[in-house]
């Protein structure tokens, strides 16, 4: 670390008791892009702000990008083509790797942790595929890596798990943890639009990439819930165990059968805890409509963790963008600022848990998941129809809750027909499903979504 | 501190990694009400998880209380009817102060603090009022003040401010920070009842005080918000400053009315940082209806936070009771042990700024505080008398938003007129609610309730 006055070239308003005596901490930025550019300028535009909190100014000197970025005065900067040139620089004390990806930027973080330096990124692929191997070579080289910006952008929900909600054992976690499903759902609900119209214009907006596969599948969101599951009950990273269910089979016509029981469909990210292991999964999820989490719309994240101590807490924001995402890893930088004025970076283990006691817990086979359930079937509008259904699920012992005939659709002899269910396994409604659709009476496949109350 | 082993009374079940080789960090706990023993359950019930997360087990060794407590199993740990012995106990590392109050509490942490130890308190009254003297006094005997459970019970709030937003200026925040006052709101609402009939039944829940005055009065509030926009905007803790208006003038005439016109009355703590200075004030409020803060009900506390860079993000949860207040104090606890472990406990300045860096902003004079308002009144139903009122507000240059006429209601000759303004200063609007209640066409005091859209 170098004293501010040593680095002449960087013009920052600081409180005048900060400036002096205190060592900077030098920041590297490897990638250039929306994140970049906005942790970038919030590092200058709050400089004061930022170095009166970390008791230290926070100085980015060396940035590493493909091009420069119009929206980054980068006078007085060192800039370099060369990614790992900022990863290998002895002048930078934290790389901060922005350029996303699984490859490039796994090479460049282990290079920046042999090379001593401390990491922060963004990158929830990363993390939740790798970040186990990671975290043990920061520790070998006594390293920190924080990625508060990997999981709902702006929201400092890693910090709460790790550290605000330290006093609990945490039963269960429920987020909508990607912004671009959020927006496509809550555009599909408010205007009856159908998903291949809503997600058109989500990438004409830039909401969604040209290959939305990962925010429309889940991938995305089974990569924030691996890293919250992990923090929230002390088990190691376990991307290859999520069950991942995209948005793509959502149709308008249930958005509006959820909405007239009482009910909103959200795509959720759901960790739980429980006596036969961990359940993790993503999928669609009818949830009731006055619960605070069915009505954060459009592209905001949120996430609801239930602590054994403190009940039910939600931490919501944007999940996305250059400034809010830039908020989370400035907060990084503070933190680790923080921490190495105190000369000891790893207070607070990665994942929350020291590493000696992660657990290696079962995770629940969905067969043996059980929630309710919501089901649309297209069936004769005839006698006998209605009980021969009941009776296929009174065979798997699954109560059912509600079961309404709706008017057919334009055109339509079938009508459709919805069934809520209590609480069941999924295999005794996999067995159920498939007895339905081999009946006559019953055209097509059946549409099953989840349905969660989120009770404490 | 002593190795666990050390202390062969407390039975816990720790990890085998963690039990060797730690130091435990033990507790003192003065006051065993429902949060001093809900702190004190919690610790015993999450032991383990609780010492995996800090890297060392925190024990309780030593409680000060006037009384037992049935709900507590005491066994094995020293009890003292006075509290003063657990302040100058050599075997106490980190006082915990739940007795509340301001006199015999500030004297119990300063006794604590020139005995060297570490303080945790839920106490907001001693924090709001005498936190500068407490923070300094701590600085002297470099000893930490920690006060998480203070604000917003089990919602990290403190944390959020102090370290999760640490990279934005913020701009404002807005806070639900009364439960009992959200509490009787969400109940007048509901059922459209009086104030003084809901005020019973919360004291006979024991949501509310035999004594209401501090939570109907918005006191509890202000004290929560003075914490709130020091940990913000980086000044000092000035409760004088505060402008509190409690929800006693609260009809359910004017909750409805609010309803009909798409808003909901929430008792809010403001505090903006501006130009011309710092914001604060506790009132009630309109705010729009879909707001996720207007959903806030029943005790529940909800704080909303703009900042800079990350926008808007909002923290939900249980803002009283024993446990969720035990898990922002064993949070707070937790994070000590980790600074202790790292032997620097003032990596976080207490205020979240340094203190040199503090700065005494000018607080804006209510008269000069601009929001939009919410005017009701009792005027005769003939014709001239609304221009009248409308020329009152354009001579003060006040532009109105909406004028609505009601029925009249049983027995009563004139009808409620409702106006809605734009945004105008408050000595404005006295002046012009002044020449109105002088008119002979109205009868009776203008109801006035400030509206705020808590938009980006």
């Amino acid at each position: 670390m170098a004293t501010p006055d040593s680095r002449d070239h960087t013009i920052i308003q600081l409180p005048e008791a900060i400036s002096i005596n205190l060592q900077a901490v030098r920041i590297g930025i490897c990638g250039l892009g929306t994140v970049g550019s906005g942790t970038f300028n919030v590092l200058r535009e709050n400089a004061g702000e930022i170095a009166a909190r970390a008791q230290a100014p926070v100085l980015v000197v060396h940035v590493g990008a493909r091009r420069d970025n119009p929206a980054c005065d980068l006078t007085g900067v060192r800039v370099s083509r060369d990614i790992f040139a900022v990863a290998t620089d002895p002048e930078v004390d934290v790389l901060v790797e922005l350029i996303g990806g699984t490859t490039v930027a796994r090479e460049l973080i282990e290079t920046a942790i042999r090379a001593g330096k401390h990491v922060v990124t963004a990158n929830k692929a990363l993390i939740a595929e790798f970040g186990n191997e990671l975290f043990a070579l920061a520790a070998e080289y006594n390293v920190a890596v924080r990625y508060e910006a990997a999981v709902a952008g702006g929201i400092p929900i890693i910090k709460a798990l790790r550290e605000g909600l330290a006093g609990n054992r945490i039963e269960w976690l429920a987020g909508i943890i990607n912004g671009t499903g959020n927006f496509i759902l809550s555009e599909m609900r408010d205007h009856g639009r159908e998903f291949a119209d809503v997600l058109a214009e989500a990438q004409a907006l830039g909401y969604a990439e040209a290959d939305p596969t990962f925010d429309v599948e889940g991938i995305d969101a089974a990569h924030k819930l691996v890293i919250l599951a992990s923090l929230a009950f002390g088990i190691p990273l376990q991307f290859s165990s999520v069950y991942t269910e995209g948005i793509t089979g959502v149709t308008p016509q249930d958005l509006r059968y959820a909405e007239e029981l009482g009910y909103r469909i959200k795509h959720l990210g759901i960790a739980k805890q429980g006596d036969r292991g961990v359940e993790l999964r993503v999928h669609p999820t009818l949830i009731p409509a006055d619960r605070l989490l069915a009505n954060v719309n459009g592209v905001k994240n949120a996430v609801l963790v239930e602590g054994s101590a403190v009940g039910s807490t939600l931490y919501y924001g944007a999940g996305a963008g250059g400034k809010p995402t830039a908020s989370a890893v400035v907060a990084d930088l503070v933190d680790l600022a923080r921490d190495l004025s105190a000369g000891q970076i790893s207070r607070v283990p990665s994942l929350s848990f020291c590493h000696e006691s992660l657990q290696d817990l079962p995770i629940v086979p969905m067969a043996e998941v059980e929630t309710s359930w919501y089901l649309r079937m297209e069936a004769d509008d005839r006698p006998g129809v209605l009980s021969r259904i009941a009776t296929i699920f009174s065979d798997q012992g699954i109560s059912i809750e509600a079961l309404i005939q709706k008017a057919p659709q334009a055109g339509q002899t079938r009508v459709p027909l919805i069934v809520l269910t209590n609480r069941a396994p999924q295999g005794k409604v996999d067995i159920a499903v498939q007895q339905i659709e081999e009946l006559d009476s019953v055209a097509g496949r059946v549409t099953r979504i989840r349905v969660e109350v989120l009770d404490g």
